[in-house]
């Protein structure tokens, strides 16, 4: 199943399996475009919950567009704001034709329905907007899970007319991915997956995964989709995950992924790394001269050591987050390009189980 | 006065008067050493008191050396810790043969001495090292000044002696400059920089200004200062200081500087420009397109605008540290550029009206 494949956007191809670094507010945190770029970082998110929430659609739209606004010229995908509309604001009330919900920020009301956050994809000018869907939580009873996949599927139809109806912005075609929902029953699953081939959209997330539910649940679900989402066109698993997750839904047919956890983690002195996971916080580091991982070429690798590293986040450095962010976005990028490589090889089983072996592998080397 | 020179160090020449960016606990804070040296910096400081105690001397020996350590190749000058002993730590006695303190971090006792600061600085491997001296808080009775800055001279004189009897380390040459004191007492300030010179110092420093004293008075001791301190050795203000600041002391024959104020200002969304300051929080910037600073060339100015970065701020990105971290240091590290070609041009006087006309407007723009 797994594919080596090109998402093709107006500004430049994406080489596939892709890993899409997380910029919600239209930053990826700790990190400079040019150090994204230098990482390999072909595309990444912007969130449109946030970003319209601040600092607003017309200012983006006054800068001329998100990638201007944020001085990034290579592809971005914006995520509808559905999922935050229903996990981060203070939601009023869920009709038929939309949303109301209150901004985490100040409180002020606001409404999203599916005709409009395709108008602020538009004007955000993303190369990949997302359909405005309602991401169930997990557990969730199949009554609820099969009528929010309902509601959903209402909603991607005006999301889909919606976009057939208005033009690209600023001079670069815009495309529309659908989302699968569906919680952990194939049913629905297939449900949500047919109905949205049928309306023709340019790509297919999986929604609602990722969200608490056992990792086979997670795996199983990925595969009854990617069964049913047409190979010519590219699926995206939104919100995933760790690099074990990422290889094995590869090996399921999935295309690109995002995920906040390179990022997050880095922050937190988690360092990913071809031989497994470090914990840059350990004593074991402290006089450890040696790179972070010596088969990494990024900027961090060549030009710092664990035990540089490991005083920087002792010290409360910023400098510590940075360069942690540079190196694991540098890794997660390396992971699905060398997966991309496997692929084309025909090898694509072996380097999976080599991987997999060795980042189950979690360094256990003293805790400071 | 104002001189344009060269201090020679076995890392490299430096260009004088110049600026150098503060890397108290072995990082310069939000930014990269390549971005360091993208911006221009020949120097930067790194201080003895907190590199002593976190991560500790043993370790930055067994990684060769300061600059090994942090991966920064051009010199460095360490402060001797003395400022910090009296300043943050608790200080817990004081006598003719050194200061016994507690560490901030962890209340475990410490003690320095004249030679053992020497000793710390040797295992540094700094290319600038400081002797330990008493920095006088302000206001200060002149009795205590006279007293303090006797034993100042005194511990001058042994570190002195032991830079004499040690050898520099990692196969670089390290060398001292004494730290005139005085308060705010001309002929204390005099008796200082006297005896210092008689000690053969390679380079001198002006302490214990900029700690509360009206400008006028910083003003005038540094000339008390400069009118001592021998013209072929470099003059280093220590802790100075706004652009206004700089500027005055460059006429009065400074050459080195050294001030949180670029980096600590740019964290809190203050940036210098060539027309003035800005605070970029202010509403005005919400759309305005425009660099930073027309002017400069920056990394910040020449990809990004006035209302991106006041987004970053307002939604607390890291980024906008790390945007305003270089503009602010290009700018400081321009300044002192633009003070060397004005002098070497012989126009340094209708350099300085100028741009101290432009620097002191605070450019008033409505508050957010």
């Amino acid at each position: 199943m797994a594919r080596a494949g090109t998402v093709q956007t107006g500004r430049g191809d994406i080489p596939t399996p892709i890993f899409m670094p997380v910029g919600t507010q239209g930053a990826v945190k700790a990190i400079e475009p040019r150090e994204l770029e230098e990482a390999g970082a072909r595309i990444i998110l912007g969130n449109t919950y946030h970003l319209y929430l601040k600092p607003g659609t017309e200012i983006i739209e006054k800068a001329g567009g998100l990638h201007r606004f944020i001085g990034w010229e290579r592809p971005i995908l914006t995520d509808s704001g559905g999922y935050q509309v229903f996990s981060l604001s203070d939601l009023r009330g869920i009709d038929a034709d939309g949303v109301n919900f209150k901004s985490h920020h100040d409180g002020s009301m606001h409404r999203f329905t599916p005709e409009g956050v395709v108008d602020v994809q538009r004007s955000l000018g993303s190369d990949i907007m997302m359909v405005l869907d309602e991401c169930a939580p997990y557990p969730c009873e199949e009554v609820y899970a099969s009528r929010s996949n309902e509601l959903t599927l209402r909603w991607a139809e005006r999301c889909r007319a919606r976009e057939a109806a208005t033009d690209s912005r600023y001079g670069f075609p815009q495309i529309l991915f659908g989302i699968v929902q569906g919680s952990v029953y194939p049913h629905i699953r297939e449900r949500s997956a047919k109905a949205l081939v049928a309306m023709d959209f340019d790509g297919f997330a999986i929604g609602g995964l990722s969200v608490g539910e056992p990792v086979g649940a997670m795996y199983a679900m990925t595969s009854v989709c990617t069964d049913i989402l047409p190979a010519e066109k590219p699926r995206y698993l939104m919100g995933v995950g760790t690099p074990e997750n990422i290889i094995e839904s590869i090996a399921r047919g999935v295309d690109m992924f995002d995920c906040v956890l390179p990022t997050r983690n880095g922050r937190n002195a988690l360092f990913f790394t071809r031989t497994g996971k470090i914990n840059m916080r350990n004593a074991a580091y402290a006089t450890d001269f040696s790179p972070v991982d010596a088969g990494c070429s990024c900027y961090t690798c060549r030009g710092f050591t664990r035990a540089y590293l490991r005083h920087l986040f002792k010290a409360r450095e910023i400098l510590a987050l940075q360069l942690a962010t540079i190196h694991n976005l540098s890794f997660y990028l390396w992971l699905t390009q060398s997966a991309r490589e496997a692929i084309l090889d025909n090898q694509f089983l072996s380097w999976k189980d080599s991987q997999l072996r060795v980042l189950s592998t979690e360094v256990a080397d003293g805790i400071d």
